[in-house]
């Protein structure tokens, strides 16, 4: 792991890191905030999956969780939304929505995709492994969020592994990426044609197949936010949740967009819900 | 004026606009966060002048000052730091110290720079114009802060108008640029071999002909900031301050550097300070 660079911040570090990554046979790149602690001991840790055309950078520089997390004592991981380099495959036009900056945190099984494109593995078993052995991180008290594809990275991911995040929310997150063109296009492309294997993806999806999260899920949704009905369909969310009784707040905001100046007015909100379930 | 973007953030709005300059004779941009308010009601102001390289868009991102504005009622302005577009005259190594993005908050007088690069006229008397008839501003209770270069921008223009601006703060300021690389090529390009007219645009300079900062000045200064002890040399405002009987507070932070997370982690602290200074 190389350091890129570190900096103090509200009395802990903001470290950007790069490391070989073997899921996805490319330099992956990430950033991690330690905050203040006591020498040895192992704190909390929340995940952060970013949306589309994002690296790392963005909720690093506009996310405005530094002062929760060092107040209540929780890293905060910031992975990228995938692979990147030559000879990673990119979406034949360039595309914003599919390919570079666009990973979906599946593990693509279609050439020529397959190739690099495994966030799933990266985020579920690879990236944590480095985490636990190179940062203070207690992995028995984790939490996921993210934003937008992150958002349903988020969700998907700790849906799938309740054991490992006792806590889950999402900013404006894809909810059900087999019924929006987002998700009809990244899951084709990266899953093919079967519907069975995306519907392993879809939060909607694997809720209703019984998957569960036990700690409760947050999510946060602007009203003005240009994605909301077409994209992001956060009702099929309420609906599947309240149908098989999972804990689900969800909470719309009249006047907010999709952007960072939405996220960071709540990221504050989500820090202390994950950290009142990840103290326990 | 026009209207670039507007997005809701802890409850209020912030805004970027831009508009054509007569002081600098281009268009000119800079962002405002207008925060939650009763209608009708005027605000404080807090004016941020930002850093080498910067424009408006650094601290609109990184700045973590939207919470603590939206706490306390505080309208943030943030302007660009020089005039941009074709027939700008530029450094003529295009280096990052000097012509775009490094106006300096002076009036230069020397050709090519005299023809756009009117800074101090802008932040003193033209943009203020266009906030008091745009937002809802309270222009009796103003304040001035800024970084690095924009923090000699805070000093010295807080220094010449105690009238207009009731607290001065500063994040690792340059605070006597007739002493420093930075400052010696940046006043003598603007303004020519003449010292004595340096003088004019120099706080410690300043402050030794009597220009006083009744409301007071907050300067932190980080010890791991690569520019300490070549270009900011803080201690000289330490000393200029103390004979003047200026009450001055410099807080040196170890470990901090010269970057946002630096300024974000004590932006609140500065918010607050200004705050109670203008709310009296």
């Amino acid at each position: 792991m190389e350091i890129i660079s570190e900096a103090k911040a509200f009395g802990g570090i903001q470290g950007v890191y790069r490391h070989g990554s073997t899921s996805t046979g490319t330099d992956m790149t990430f950033s991690v905030y330690v905050p203040p602690h006591t020498p040895g001991a192992k704190l909390p840790v929340l995940w952060y999956l970013s949306g589309l055309t994002c690296t790392h950078a963005n909720v690093t520089e506009k996310g405005d969780f530094r002062r929760a997390c060092a107040e209540l004592g929780i890293v905060f991981v910031a992975p990228d939304t995938g692979p990147r380099g030559d000879g990673v495959a990119d979406d034949p036009n360039e595309a914003y929505d599919f390919g570079l900056g666009a990973g979906f945190y599946v593990d693509a099984t279609q050439a020529p995709f397959s190739k690099h494109y495994k966030m799933k593995t990266y985020i579920e078993d690879e990236l944590p492994a480095l985490i636990a052995k190179s940062f203070p991180a207690d992995m028995t008290a984790q939490g996921i969020t993210g934003h937008s594809m992150g958002g349903h990275g988020a969700l998907t991911i700790g849906l799938h592994n309740p054991q490992t995040f006792k806590s889950i929310s999402a900013f404006s997150p894809i909810v059900a990426p087999s019924q929006v063109p987002w998700g009809e296009k990244a899951l084709g492309g990266y899953l093919g044609d079967d519907r069975a294997a995306w519907a392993k993806h879809d939060a909607v999806e694997l809720i209703k197949a019984g998957h569960n999260a036990p700690g409760g899920i947050l999510v946060d949704q602007g009203l003005d936010d240009n994605f909301f009905k077409e994209q992001l369909k956060t009702h099929l969310l309420d609906a599947a949740c309240e149908t098989a009784g999972i804990d689900l707040q969800t909470r719309y905001h009249a006047g907010y967009d999709h952007s960072y100046y939405f996220i960071s007015t709540f990221m504050r909100d989500h820090i202390v819900w994950h950290a009142e379930r990840l103290r326990r």
